[in-house]
């Protein structure tokens, strides 16, 4: 082939996002002469479809309506969907796309408006994702697992055979969480958002983690529904880290990130246990792994054990009993970071990680006994916790 | 609601891609001595996994295949998909992602080399797009369509209830196309990329207008087989057209483009009609339009439909005689451009537009009778032009 006859030509685009999350304490009574924003720019069109998680709107559906009215909102009847990690389907997809073509949603002027946890981020994302290549969304977050994370996240998914491998990138326009919402949240679901917060304090903000061993399990105990500064604190806090750490990497391009924290084996722990909790079941054995690499002295192992614990997390369930599941999760795990684990792990002290590879499965078992013996450990000083922890 | 309660975070994310587009002469028997690079880097892994449209594997398969052990690719069975309009949908991309999930396929290291048309892109590349949240893929054109459109675009996407309703940005690592492949495809394929290379010289490159007049009849008759200069010269001025076009505005955010020449009511013309003679028809109604107004004059005018004329394309189909269902499109095609028609139509000279809005429906029935009232003139005349076109 002569190079004369060829002929490349090079091709480039960029693209700049930017968008904002907001903990607002009171958000269902905002009015429009407080925040005329709330709900994205007007010049082109007053209409919104709202999409509902259905729990959300069998309890505040009656005050998402008022909302919309005090806004003077044109809109159809909400499209109302089920949350739940089996609810992030292409089906599911496929409703909302139907759901926008019907009412002839345009490309750019009416911004979906997203009530509900990560479940409706993720999929009500993706369909918007998707959906003329893109129309504006806004999350309203009502879980607290969706307020420091989810709500604002430009990683947008559904599932297929493994959870979350089908997605994109897109990030809401805007993203509002409101605490209040959190008080119809059962425990479970509290301590799913609670181990994401774990996280950020062992991996992200070292600053947090003495926050948490002072004020979490009081914050926990009221489902965040105080408005003291400690709890607002956590939230903020949680926020700030989460973002910095997105906007460092937003399209993970580079796969050694310290958020992936807890996210290396817990994979193979769902849905047996819900997501934050295998984060937090994550976190402890990879503290252990690090523990007996010599990267964490056992007074920091320790603290974590304990934070872990008062906070209202398990350190043990049965399905750390399947070494080989979760080593299979730790290997799809490493194919989605370029081939390597690149797991991050504690490392001397609070919001520090230190990148670990090379696990294999003797290890891993170790880490799973050297849990277990702590755990057991723990629960013959239960008592003694449940006391100080206001439990 | 308290001001201090409230906390907000600013997230930002940029995206910076760049790739590249070829026209490669020989492509096939490229050899890695000369061309490393043709099928990606290896540093992580020599594993490739082919998907190729049908009529590709039947015609050229052994060929590509000879490629790949010629460059030493590990590759399972290819993927043989079907091209044409009907094969761009969710379950051709669930084939699709079911292929990369038994094949383990990593985020980074193994892009899928993808060998066949528009449709061969569009469903690869969405495949692509969404798998992992966007692996790696290479495009190889075998259509003129794609190598002077698809191929290097940045857009991917399948047809739900209209076509490419579903997508997402998401383009090649890198894009090759070689003419040889297009001695294969049939006249109306040859055509469909022809109306698109009208549409470069009408709306983006100005000196390509006067080389098509004096090589285009040719060039088209032949193929784009001759490796002449001027047969290149075609096909790389397009691209290069085209490439700056999508770099000024990749990610369409500026609805106002004079690339979406053609495309304002050609989508009313599908299936009937194949995509590039529906975008030259769609170009000769909005010449018609623009002459109306005062924008074009006679003689540009005639010299448009006299080179779409020329090179085969068609000036009239019965299509046309349903402007309510083109008038229709139009309202689409202004849902898409954030609510306004931004029609680029042809003024003063070749490579110039100007954006028309407020077309109504008797402005383009009055339109499709001046277009009807050319082409019937056109027929008329049809022994003459025959003879001096060569056709
Ligand atoms: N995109 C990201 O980066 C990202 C980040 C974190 C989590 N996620 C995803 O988020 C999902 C988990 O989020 P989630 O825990 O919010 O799940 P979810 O959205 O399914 O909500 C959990 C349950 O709570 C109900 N619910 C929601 N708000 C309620 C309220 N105020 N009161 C009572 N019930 C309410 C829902 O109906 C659901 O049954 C996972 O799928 C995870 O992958 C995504
Ligand atoms: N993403 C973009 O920006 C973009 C740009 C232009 C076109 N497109 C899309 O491309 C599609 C049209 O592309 P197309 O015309 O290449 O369609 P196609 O890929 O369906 O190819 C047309 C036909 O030719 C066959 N074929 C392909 N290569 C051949 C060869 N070398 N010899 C013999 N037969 C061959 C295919 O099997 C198919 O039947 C449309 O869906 C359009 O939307 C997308």
């Amino acid at each position: 082939m002569s190079t004369t006859e060829t002929h490349t030509t090079t091709f480039s685009a960029r693209l700049d996002l930017q968008w904002t999350a907001s903990i607002r304490p009171g958000l269902l009574h905002a009015h429009p002469d407080d925040l005329p924003s709330l709900l994205g720019p007007r010049d082109w069109s007053s209409r919104r479809l709202p999409i509902i998680d259905e729990h959300v709107h069998a309890i505040y559906g009656e005050q998402i309506r008022a909302l919309l009215a005090r806004y003077g909102i044109d809109h159809p009847d909400p499209l109302v969907l089920p949350g739940g990690e089996s609810a992030k389907t292409a089906d599911t997809v496929e409703r909302i796309h139907r759901y926008m073509e019907t009412h002839g949603v345009p490309r750019f002027a009416e911004p979906l408006l997203v009530w509900g946890g990560g479940v409706a981020h993720d999929v009500a994302g993706y369909a918007a994702a998707t959906y003329r290549r893109g129309v504006p969304y806004i999350t309203f977050a009502t879980t607290l697992v969706s307020a420091i994370d989810a709500m604002f996240a430009l990683k947008v998914a559904i599932n297929s055979q493994y959870k979350n491998r089908v997605g994109s990138y897109h990030p809401p326009a805007t993203a509002y969480a409101d605490p209040a919402f959190f008080s119809t949240l059962d425990r479970g679901q509290i301590l799913d958002g609670t181990g994401e917060i774990l996280k950020i304090a062992i991996a992200l903000d070292g600053g947090l983690f003495p926050v948490l061993e002072q004020h979490g399990p009081r914050a926990v105990a009221e489902h965040f529904q105080g408005r003291d500064p400690a709890t607002l604190a956590i939230l903020h806090r949680s926020v700030s880290a989460m973002g910095e750490e997105l906007s460092n990497n937003p399209f993970e391009h580079d796969p050694q990130r310290a958020s992936y924290a807890g996210h290396g084996i817990s994979p193979g722990m769902e849905p047996e246990v819900s997501h934050g909790v295998a984060v937090a079941l994550d976190l402890l054995v990879t503290t252990m792994i690090a523990w007996r690499r010599g990267a964490v002295a056992t007074p920091y192992r320790d603290r974590i054990v304990r934070l872990a614990h008062a906070l209202g997390l398990p350190l043990w369930h049965p399905v750390l009993e399947r070494p080989q599941v979760l080593f299979d999760a730790l290997i799809d795990t490493a194919r989605h970071r370029g081939g390597r684990q690149r797991i991050p792990a504690p490392v001397h002290e609070p919001g520090r990680v230190r990148y670990l590879d090379g696990i294999d499965l003797a290890e891993l078992h170790r880490a799973l006994n050297d849990l277990h013996h702590a755990a057991s450990h723990d629960r013959a000083r239960r008592t003694q916790w449940t006391s100080t922890t206001g439990e």
